[in-house]
């Protein structure tokens, strides 16, 4: 295979310095997602230039996209999600609509951005990471608390949304011009499957168990899961959604019989590998030249608007539990991931988005990401001695 | 991720034909990687032309190889190697050697096939499968005889010997002609490799083993895991070597810590999802045109001297325990897999060997693969009645 050598060198690197930078930190008490975003932004192409990911790696990277989201919805219990899934809506539209409104109407209106990259980016701002606000609280051994419920069932939920808002956005930006019954059959298209999916998904997976413990071949289950994460993230696109939405719903469907087929700690083993590749290619692809001082001013602007707009908008429903609940909630909803980077890198790939918009999408993900978790820990800290007292 | 789709949707049905003709073989009782070999077979551009996979799919097919290597070497405890070492090598060496040389003698002087040619095939039947033999006597609950034990051990020791010889087949082709300083210099630096990682490997990783117990990243073990398989991988291609030898070596290193820290299950998640690509992929690059009236003599030849040779060579050894365990060592032995797929593979890419000494390779080694089991069941069987009397 001597042919084949720059490809696994440049896998190398990107998974050792992805990780190195993670673990520097994880060391200081920072997210390590972050880290390894910022791997890819100082060894990438524009700026030391050491790693150059190719076409390939890039491939690599867009299934550590799938596998990412594959191992949210398997972590996603759809009984629980329908359960609290009401409660939730409320918090998790409101926490949509405002930084999506306050997003496109800084960059359309003050800034006078073109109308599909401005929706591209306030689609960017709408879903928050999931992961980031549980591993605080984690942490802080605080995910028995009603707070802590609210936030990830919220998360989930918005996760959802997100991928609704990203699959209309992309549906609008790849025909010419936005129509509106286009907008109709993409919106219906993507709660359809979104509803199917939630409902029954798990249903499918229950009638084909008998099946699959009769089948010969050794650990069918996890040979069934990933054929329908690729499955359905091939269905997803062929109906123009983005093939990361697939993979969370066929997660979804597994979710139920993650631990009695041990699912969960095998797919995210096939995540630990494939996941470092996404987030030093996202890094990877931040043009730094663009960092003029009126993108650096939208940078901090759409940062602020990001947090204000989920922080108001998730923390107002819950104010009549107190004032800390309140800003709790919205604090854990503020951090975005890896739906944000997606939402941006699709527009890359389609051309909606400027390097200057990608540049700013990729500052918001990574401020929110290390803004929340020490306010978060502040703030659960600051409500410990007080339930002590 | 629109543009991706071709990729997507070759992957997805790259992994549910090979799965769907592996169950169907598995069904049948046949071992299920000649279903996904045939899958590629019978897809591929070469017959039905449904699939043909790309080059993004053979990079992934590569990592495919890179990860079965790498859960052998972590199935394999260099404890256990040192200590029955000795015994196999005797077994292993003669194992080796007579079928490389009727295999060489039959392609060269019979066939008057070019020497780099005959070098490479004579190559591909030297490696025994840990795999299929261990899934044999596993589905008959006679691993833990002293037949399975010999079986097993020799067949490690084999899989190293073939891959020692793999290295130095290849640094050979890869020079102008054979020069016998560099064959040296090959031959010792591929022993040295094996015997350092045989015998220090594992100390290494002990001695890093309390860095890795306080680093901060989730899953430390295995990241490290996955980045020493990728940097020795890497770093055996650098020194000439097949990089699977080095991923085989970075299992074995990490064997010892395998249960500790629970890396068995989770690297062979990630070899499910790589392996099948590897397996169809490796079928779909054999050109069925080549299926002559003297290609099938020498397909057919090959395989009964591959199966002679390994008969005979690994059952002397064993013959004063009688002729019944020293046949069954013999046919336990025959069996190839993965390592003879990637001789003919890096054969193939150096443009070393045609496409008929291809499709002799692969035939040999399907043939193998199914011959064996049948006839080891038949062996096992025969003894366990008179074991009951």
């Amino acid at each position: 295979m001597p042919h084949a050598e720059p490809l696994l060198l440049e896998l190398f690197a990107i998974f050792v310095w992805a990780k190195v930078f993670g673990e520097i930190f994880e060391q200081i008490g920072l997210p390590a997602v972050v880290g390894e975003i910022l791997a890819g932004v100082v060894l990438g192409p524009y700026a030391t230039k050491l790693v150059n990911p190719g076409t390939t790696t890039f491939s690599i990277a867009q299934l550590g996209a799938i596998f990412l989201l594959f191992t949210v919805g398997l972590e996603t219990s759809p009984r629980e999600l329908i359960r609290v899934g009401a409660a939730s809506l409320r918090i998790s539209l409101a926490g949509v609509l405002a930084p999506f409104v306050l997003g496109f109407a800084y960059l359309r209106l003050v800034r006078g951005d073109p109308t599909h990259e401005a929706i591209f980016v306030a689609a960017a701002m709408v879903a928050t990471s999931v992961g980031i606000a549980a591993r605080v609280m984690g942490d802080l051994r605080v995910l028995h608390t009603r707070v802590a419920s609210i936030i990830l069932a919220a998360a989930v939920v918005d996760d959802i949304l997100g991928m609704i808002v990203l699959a209309v956005v992309a549906g609008l930006a790849s025909s010419a011009g936005v129509q509106w019954v286009q907008l109709v059959v993409l919106l219906v298209e993507a709660v359809a499957f979104t509803v199917f999916m939630v409902f029954f998904g798990s249903k499918v997976i229950h009638r084909m168990r008998p099946g699959v413990e009769r089948m010969s071949t050794q650990n069918a289950p996890l040979i069934l899961a990933l054929a329908l994460c690729l499955g359905l993230s091939v269905a997803a696109e062929r109906i123009g959604m983005a093939a990361i939405i697939g993979a969370f719903f066929a997660g979804l469907s597994f979710a139920e019989y993650s631990d009695e087929w041990r699912l969960a700690p095998r797919v995210s083993a096939i995540t630990e590998f494939f996941a470092p590749f996404f987030f030093f290619t996202m890094g990877s692809r931040l043009d730094l030249r663009v960092f003029e001082p009126k993108v650096i001013v939208a940078c901090v602007v759409v940062t602020v608007l990001a947090l204000i707009g989920k922080v108001v908008a998730c923390g107002l429903p819950v104010l009549r539990e107190g004032w800390l609940s309140a800003l709790k909630v919205g604090v854990g909803m503020t951090p975005r991931g890896e739906v944000a980077l997606i939402v941006a890198l699709v527009g890359l790939q389609m051309k909606m988005m400027s390097q200057a918009a990608y540049a700013i999408v990729i500052f918001m993900t990574a401020a929110t990401t290390l803004i929340a978790p020490p306010v978060l820990r502040y703030l659960f800290k600051r409500d410990k001695p007080e339930a002590a007292t």
